[in-house]
């Protein structure tokens, strides 16, 4: 039952979008905001607002970078790696029960 | 990347206080509200307006049953399980991935 009560009290990693965000940031470490956004099939501003969130909790480190244009990049933190580390674990530990 | 997508599509299961309702229904079938509340360690106003959602999207039945005295009963239906059943092999998909 611990695994369950974890699950319903991570209100970062609660929203599954912002779960397949992290869980698309994990092993890439960094990419781009429009790579996020076509990969994942959001709007700009759903994304966005998402990502607040995410930097806010300090998951994430969103900056400009220079490729032609400017573009925004999103890079996963150390804390954000350890979180979504331990959440991916607490699922684990849950899905295995089925 | 379509199993990441279809998480952030789920918005019924999206909340994780919905997925560990229906997580701990699932193998019981039944469950009373009190207890849902405790092993969840949920408030009952808060319990009260996840499973209306629950109820809405034809996930649970929510009716009264008699012991002792009256109370409210939870109940998964065939879509629930079904629907649940279907979110989990998509949580499977992706976690073995890492």
């Amino acid at each position: 039952m611990e695994a369950l009560r974890e699950l319903s009290r991570n209100h970062v990693l609660g929203s599954p979008t912002r779960l397949a965000v992290m869980l698309y940031l994990l092993p890439r470490g960094r990419v781009l905001f429009k790579e996020l956004m076509e990969v994942l099939e959001l709007t700009p501003g759903n994304l966005d607002s998402h990502l607040k969130t995410l930097e806010k909790a300090g998951y994430v480190r969103i900056y400009k970078v220079f490729a032609d244009r400017p573009r925004t990049a999103v890079e996963v933190t150390k804390k954000g790696a350890e979180e979504t580390t331990d959440y991916l674990k607490t699922l684990k530990k849950i899905i295995s029960g089925f």
